[in-house]
């Protein structure tokens, strides 16, 4: 898979968000994207999805206390906002890659950027609504 | 979730298809869908999703030999096939629900019947292409 990169190198706040490649399997019939949940950089607990979203909707933006997350955009368009302490990044996921890892205490907010947008989110931990931080002065 | 079902229970083949209710939260930011890994039927060691799909384009079109699916339409309208022996079934898979659990030895065929139209599958088995069935006489 050919990820876009909008850093050097797809890597910001010392690893603790990072982009990361998706096998995808592309014809005539669409993209069909496999992922065997053992070979994830974390184990799967949860798993979410966001999609129906107007274009231009603005969802997300808190970190989370613990864990990992991996989004994946499964067709139109998302741009992800990172912050952590300072500094900041932004990051444009695609159907054709590349995949975005953000670890605990980077704020994140997604911006769905085309009609018909969908992302995928597997998560680390199960729901607990006392790991959400709405700021991003958290490290 | 208010699950529409087109047999009398959403049951098929003394239970090897059945349809299940799948949280959804909706606003006006879109819909979002939720799933705790752990308390799914069966233990999911596999996904995929189907996105970027031509409406009217038929997928799958074959059974497992073992393992358990769980079928969600994300956004659009997937209409599954459903046959098993001399039988047959037919569901059609919306973003407000309900999913479709499939067993092994049931053949499935899904149609994509808008444009835009996203599938997640959740499999309990990883990838083994010893495991496809193309015929449904198959029990």
């Amino acid at each position: 898979m050919s990820g876009r990169l909008l850093t050097e190198d797809g890597v910001w706040f010392d690893g603790a968000a990072r982009l990361v490649a998706c096998d995808r399997h592309v014809d005539d019939r669409g993209v069909l994207l496999p992922m065997e949940l053992g070979q994830l950089p974390f184990v799967p607990r949860r798993l979410f999805t966001i999609a129906e979203v107007p274009a231009g909707a603005v969802r997300g933006g808190h970190a989370h206390r613990c864990g990992q997350q991996l989004l994946v955009c499964l067709q139109g368009q998302v741009q992800a906002l990172l912050r952590r302490g300072s500094g900041s990044g932004c990051a444009t996921l695609l159907p054709d890659g590349p995949g975005l890892l953000v670890g605990p205490g980077v704020w994140c907010q997604q911006t769905y950027q085309l009609p018909g947008s969908v992302l995928l989110v597997l998560a680390s931990e199960p729901y607990d609504p006392g790991s959400y931080l709405e700021t991003w002065d958290w490290r």
